[in-house]
């Protein structure tokens, strides 16, 4: 069999907390001997980064949006994880699917079940081995954005909305999903030690067909 | 009633003359008294014109290709033509949906009728009244593009299957199809009254609301 890797995915509304969980994991895990690429969406390859600048940076349609995450996307699928993944490395994505169903679906108000169908088009049918959702209180989080684009300018209403979308998701795909309980009290090392243990739990087996094909034969 | 105006696209193929036809078919409805209005595809908004250079200047996948003319296509019709056609204009767009059909299914391979049902989506089920099918010799055609952009630096067996794929439209599409033979040895004056004649035919009950409406009280 060949050697593969694990996408595991960081979800959550803005200012959660993402990319310090995602840099905090990326340490444990090479210290435990994987190969780590981090990546985000939108963006992650040279074509869904430039799409990325224009979602950012224009006011449009919730489809023109919905499209323009699609094709940045499969871009990012293609060009950037697949090839990881095939190499045996641990993919940690910043957002991915479960984020246009939250903002596009529970946000904005399109169908649910297309964009399911449209997430299965644009990935070509990839799902995270393991999506951790932080699940965060949504105004504190959105406080911590100092220089916010357009998508955290959005009203609290909004945000809310874009967490219970987050929430239905955590119920539809529970397989892969593990929902971690921000406590602002607490040390982003905690978090990630926590998310670190679900992940060793959850991924168990995979984990150990993963580091059984990188031993040296 | 509220006036709504009409929507006519020009497809073909690379160099097949859709834009010298749409600027002369401009002069004869306008000296009939319409309102016109010139678009194109991708592009035609603001957001849209961006995406277009995304898409011109990179290689990329088929499906990051299709997403990305559905994105541009939702905020065209939202932004342009919409409006347009609510203030009773006769749009005349160079390329649309057909193209989408012709490119990327019959050219590059993706399924015709997940491309007819995204297309739909895109538009929000805005068809032509009438699409003017320039049906011109693939290999002349391509030989007048001067300075090639990725389309059309694309193989001749390419262009041929694009040209297939317009033939499999019009087939399909009967009801607003009007396919227009170019003649290398005539003009494009003498193309563009074949053209407005047909459309004369084809649009009559149309045309002659719309004329009702634009008229003084």
């Amino acid at each position: 069999m060949k050697s593969r890797g694990l996408l595991i995915t960081a979800e959550g509304t803005e200012g959660a907390g993402k990319s310090t969980l995602i840099r905090l994991l990326r340490e444990h895990l090479t210290s435990a001997g994987y190969r780590v690429v981090i990546t985000r969406e939108p963006g992650g390859s040279m074509v869904s980064e430039k799409i990325r600048t224009l979602i950012i940076q224009d006011e449009m349609e919730p489809w023109t949006e919905v499209f323009l995450y699609l094709a940045a996307r499969h871009d990012h699928v293609q060009k950037t994880i697949l090839p990881a993944l095939a190499s045996g490395a641990i993919v940690l994505c910043d957002r991915f699917t479960d984020s246009t169903l939250a903002y596009q679906s529970a946000g904005r108000g399109l169908p649910w079940n297309k964009l399911v169908e449209l997430n299965r088009l644009a990935t070509g049918g990839l799902a995270p081995d393991l999506t951790l959702f932080l699940d965060a209180d949504v105004e504190q989080a959105l406080a911590r954005a100092k220089d916010p684009n357009r998508f955290e300018r959005e009203s609290l209403v909004f945000h809310r909305l874009v967490k219970k979308g987050f929430l239905k998701a955590g119920r539809k795909f529970k397989n892969r999903w593990l929902a971690l309980k921000v406590d602002p009290s607490s040390t982003a090392e905690a978090l990630a030690a926590q998310a670190m243990r679900g992940l060793e739990r959850k991924l168990a087996p995979k984990l150990s067909r993963l580091k059984k094909s990188m031993a040296p034969r």
